[in-house]
């Protein structure tokens, strides 16, 4: 996008008015920001902050808000032409289980609570973009399907945006897809980290641990397996990262025990080395299985092992030079910061997989402490992101 | 003891008076075994049993029958000699934690309960020896303490036989040890298997599994460290049993976790085996969170590494040619039941441990699935058992 279309859009009188709708407006956005935090959305329980979500974006003037199979919210914002929408979205779901206090306490000139960037600054932002197309009359060239989305976070695994870019879903073969999500004003995230979960249990006979001494331990199997994969020297340029999170097992300190279990989180942005280490990971375990088993004759009491795929983010890059990158760099330069671009793992990456254009923004303001409870946003410069968010629809989408 | 003694032994008419009120008891015996059974003693819980046992220590003529300070139950009978005491013991407590139904059911010829034999075996026996004593109105040479000891069990950790041998404890110096665990005849434990226990907990700074990658992973640690351990070729001549029993550590499949724990438990009958073990167990900790810290110069975001000792069975022998020994083999033949010596880990390992002659008795019958809820008594040769365990301390205690 040429530095001359976006000073030409600036200019526009509805331009201008909706930037300052959304200046004006800038304390409703943060009352729907805390408020939104304060509606618990655990994975797989983002029903209620969704209800609440489709009043919001109906009272900012769009039509045909609904709430899909899924629990995804959308609204599609009709545009002079009848083409394939840019899809504008944020996600209703936090990583936070159900029981998590959201009360959000203002500390200093931040604002704390689980979740109140990730992703209630993008929801919030959500609204207030519709908001101000609705004040200023203005009407796109492509239309726009606003979308609150389901299932971002862990083991969501993208179940809501995977829905919307299904086949006959509300946004496939979309034009293009923005995510909001969280703040800042400096990332525009081009690339997609894919990432692979696996869950991997180890199954034996137990026993005594002096009486049936010599019977296959599947701790000592497992022990082995992530020991050989820990020293794995792991693919670079680009990076595999490879995370055994959480194990457990066995039930009395003098007992061999019966099962192993541990919990695994690969990322990388080449699926090649996400397969690399899935078939290093399936090596070192049929490796060091066979080890512990050696010497046992009797199968019944032979370990086994089953690995279990439990999420899956497909990996994608959007093109540096294709229109959406443009718009979102001319966009951020205009608000006189200089952006960068970077990879991150998000909504975007599906449609990054299905080879549509796909970018994911901060929506203003500034973030910490993200996914624990000590989350914190500030408002500075939050609706300048937000504005940022409207350049680079207008952009992509087009003005008559 | 030559086999002339304990023909001498048996052909008096006040040993065949207690024989046959053992014989004539049985049904007694087997109340008291199944009313010990459904009192509730779990680890540093066997107060209760405690109690029960003290009323029928002092119902089987035994005066001065106390509860030390541990809650260990101990009666002191008077030889004609002023002497240190031969020991005869049981314990208290069983495995299964508070709450375990207890109840014992008739199954065919067996009886079930979580500790019906061991050891509510051994307590039944301890009565039946005191009046059998007591109503054949036998005084030995040599005085008899009778003793049902707490913390037997695991996490016990010998903790009531400990406390009777502590200098100036109702057993220091004792002449020898006789515990009766358990059921059986055959069986004669002069060796004590030794075992040491430990919890080990590896802390690090966790964070966020690709944002803080690289972050040393204390599972990867621990991981590491116990895969060397499995693979180590572990002493033999005699044995070394080496078992990772519990692990666990994390919170979330997409966190490096702050922290990795496990349960190790070694059993070895030699000293310096065990000695062997830790240090290698500690060695290779050392090392795996070496590899692990190799790289993070923050010493505040270095794992580091807590070892605990949460057991320590000593180990020890009884000699083969010691009068105990030899009174134990003579009277399990006089049964007309061949006489095997074994290892086992007992009260008994801790007076060994200390030159103390000592010995495990079971108390006639057999049992099996000990240890779990399954567990079974059937009592044939039941009282044959007690008989046996009356020869043993007649022959050691000596009469008149």
């Amino acid at each position: 996008m040429l530095p001359d279309t976006i000073r030409q859009l600036l200019e526009r009188a509805d331009v201008r008015a909706a930037n300052d709708d959304i200046l004006a407006t800038d304390d409703q956005t943060l009352a729907h920001q805390i408020g939104l935090t304060e509606i618990p959305a655990p994975p797989f329980g983002e029903e209620s902050r969704g209800r609440r979500m489709a009043e919001l974006l109906d009272e900012a003037g769009l039509a045909n808000v609904q709430q899909d199979e899924v629990g995804n919210v959308v609204a599609l914002r009709p545009g002079a032409e009848d083409r394939e929408p840019l899809v504008l979205s944020a996600h209703l779901d936090s990583v936070f289980p159900a029981g998590t206090d959201v009360t959000v306490r203002a500390d200093g000139d931040l604002l704390r609570a689980p979740g109140v960037s990730d992703d209630a600054r993008g929801l919030a932002a959500l609204v207030t973009v519709a908001r101000a197309l609705s004040r200023a009359d203005i009407t796109t060239q492509i239309p726009i399907l606003f979308a609150a989305t389901v299932g971002e976070e862990g083991s969501g695994d993208l179940r809501g945006v995977r829905h919307l870019f299904e086949s006959g879903g509300a946004a496939a073969d979309a034009t293009g897809f923005i995510s909001l999500d969280g703040a800042g004003m400096k990332y525009v995230v081009t690339r997609g980290l894919g990432a692979r979960r696996f869950r991997v249990v180890l199954r034996g006979p137990g026993g005594h641990s002096w009486i049936d001494w010599g019977a296959p331990n599947p701790i000592h199997a497992l022990g082995r397996a992530v020991g050989a994969l820990a020293s794995w020297p792991t693919p670079t340029d680009p990076a595999l990262s490879l995370t055994v999170a959480r194990w457990g097992g066995g039930t009395s300190v003098n007992a061999i025990p019966a099962e192993a279990w541990a919990e695994l989180d690969f990322r990388s942005e080449s699926i090649r080395h996400l397969d690399d280490g899935e078939e290093r990971l399936r090596a070192v375990l049929d490796r060091s299985v066979a080890e512990e088993n050696s010497g046992v004759t009797d199968r019944g009491r032979q370990l086994d092992v089953e690995v279990t795929v439990v999420g899956n983010r497909p990996t994608g890059v959007t093109a540096l030079d294709s229109p959406l990158v443009e718009a979102a760099l001319a966009a951020t330069r205009a608000s006189g910061v200089e952006p960068e671009v970077t990879a991150s793992s998000t909504d975007a990456n599906l449609p990054m997989s299905l080879g549509i254009p796909a970018i994911t923004l901060g929506a203003g303001g500034s973030a910490g402490d993200v996914h624990t409870t000590d989350e914190w946003y500030r408002n500075t410069n939050g609706s300048m992101g937000i504005q940022r968010a409207l350049q680079t629809v207008l952009l992509v989408s087009g003005l008559g």
